[in-house]
């Protein structure tokens, strides 16, 4: 390869992404030593992205870069950690390193900017392949306050923020499917599939005042049923309440069946929202702190005691509904 | 996909892998929770291996799971570090994924039970591309005592590990390329290809013996030439003192030019052999402390303040020889 080799990659590309973080030795090392403050505990997650599956072939490579390292963010704030620092292990196409290469770079600097976040390591593969991005991402959180999936109880409000099923239409725009009336609408839909926002200071604010949280990344109803699964109850979903944006207003007005087309948006993926289970006494408290971070959210349903074999029930206007798809899976 | 989901298969059969993992939540959340003890400092080490690169098409899913955790351990080890737990990010080819799946399991179940380590989270993709696993792994040492490449002085002697070169005999093996003698020689070259031994205990064992050290992943040319880089040294290797199983003996006995073989072996890859920079009156220790892990250990050569370009000497019969390459690169 003529003008970019991996190592000069990593010294001229990567290693200025490493700068500020103490432990990262500038990439020069085989790995990363992270340090704790007393009373911290470390979150850690995980999660790949592959051309083709997750984003589209051709899609910009910063654009992609971003979206790997923000569906990490989006799993630690729905831990309620403050992400620091990841890694990122890239199997890059032989045919087509050098296109990506920079764009790659420059999007995950913009994120770190954004997020206050710095590479501290990981590997750089070429081979007959498609373009996969996996990335571990760190975050902190005081001992003991961490959201956990399982820890929602009977009576719990299910509190989402945000819109759900932006990022469904940008995909639907993405491959043609569908175009919105307006350019404006068509680029919020765009950008909420390309560029999720990690719910992060949502996530923090949350820590006190929420049992559990996930973040929704296989769509509303596929995450409701983790948090049903994982707590052992069942989550009821009132579609009348579910928040969507203008945006998404005008692909539902287009549609025959209302009912029918809320569920296609709550089983879409990519949101990257985040879905709280809450005490009532503490569901105003949490809409509020995550209103001062700028972002709204909604109570959509609540967590019962299971009594039937069903782990999800949804209504819409008084009737209960069945979904045909739970949201997104790969078999 | 008949049989197995990918709910199904993290729930059976990596859930499992979690046990004894507190903080992974029997990989039920978004991401695992790691607490470090007091005065403690955690390593993190990423490396991915990727079907038809680092194995070969069609090798043993136990064995390639294997060696995709082992060489992030053997990462730690280089850094002296104790590993305790990993993520794992698998790309699974669509077609292939039963008949893969079992055996990945079944390998690291083993390898967890060596080496004392846990599955804590990752991810499952399905996609049209070569099996590729990307692992993270963890490692603890007490703060300040991690060992770092740039931290080698000159007058450092140079200490390996093990033998080299015979990672790359087991490749020539493998390719068809050659065969040995004896089955008892073939079958060593090739488990030291396909199985590679982290040599935990003794980096462990060197925390307080060695100022750096790296662990011999592409070849011991090319890692020499790393810790002279990062440490602004020169080093200076001598090939009559390189160490060589009696089964690349075999191999060295059938080629014609001495020096040559042993510079190829010297720029083979995949050994995972420690290499390290210790001063010279602590030689004698380190040696010592390796071998009552059962490794043994030789001094290779030195650092020298570095007064010309070159970054590696190599000697041989008191002659300096030069190498066609150095080691193994993607490009």
């Amino acid at each position: 390869m003529a003008g970019l080799d991996e190592f000069e990659f990593i010294k001229s590309r990567l290693r200025p992404l490493s700068q500020g973080a103490a432990g990262a030795a500038g990439l020069s090392d085989d790995g990363a030593v992270l340090a704790l403050g007393p009373g911290e505990q470390l979150a850690v997650t995980a999660d790949a992205l592959v051309e083709g599956r997750h984003f589209p072939f051709g899609e910009a490579p910063d654009l992609a870069a971003r979206k790997a390292l923000r569906v990490n963010l989006s799993d630690l704030a729905s831990m309620g950690a403050r992400p620091f620092a990841y890694t990122t292990s890239v199997i890059w196409p032989k045919v087509g390193f050098e296109a990506r290469a920079d764009g790659f770079v420059t999007g995950l600097a913009a994120d770190q900017t954004e997020f206050a976040v710095r590479l501290i390591g990981g590997d750089t593969v070429l081979a007959e392949a498609p373009w996969s991005i996996a990335i571990t991402a760190f975050g902190r959180f005081p001992a003991g306050v961490s959201l956990r999936r399982a820890n929602a109880r009977p009576g719990d409000v299910l509190v989402v923020t945000g819109t759900i099923g932006d990022a469904g239409l940008g995909l639907k725009i993405a491959g043609g499917d569908w175009s919105p009336q307006t350019a404006d609408h068509a680029e919020h839909l765009s950008t909420r599939f390309q560029l999720p926002e990690p719910r992060i200071s949502v996530g923090v604010a949350a820590r006190d005042l929420a049992h559990a949280a996930i973040d929704i990344s296989d769509g509303l109803l596929s995450e409701a049923r983790h948090l049903a699964v994982e707590s052992g109850l069942c989550a009821l979903l009132d579609l009348d309440r579910m928040p969507v944006s203008q945006a998404a207003l005008g692909w539902l007005d287009q549609q025959p069946k209302k009912p029918m087309a809320l569920l296609e948006l709550a089983a879409s993926g990519d949101d990257y929202e985040l879905l709280f289970a809450a005490p009532p006494d503490k569901v105003d408290a949490l809409i509020k702190a995550c209103r001062r971070t700028g972002v709204a959210a909604m109570a959509v349903g609540e967590l019962r005691v299971r009594e039937a074999p069903e782990l999800v029930r949804i209504s819409y206007g008084g009737q209960e509904v069945r979904p045909d798809r739970f949201g997104f899976t790969q078999f």
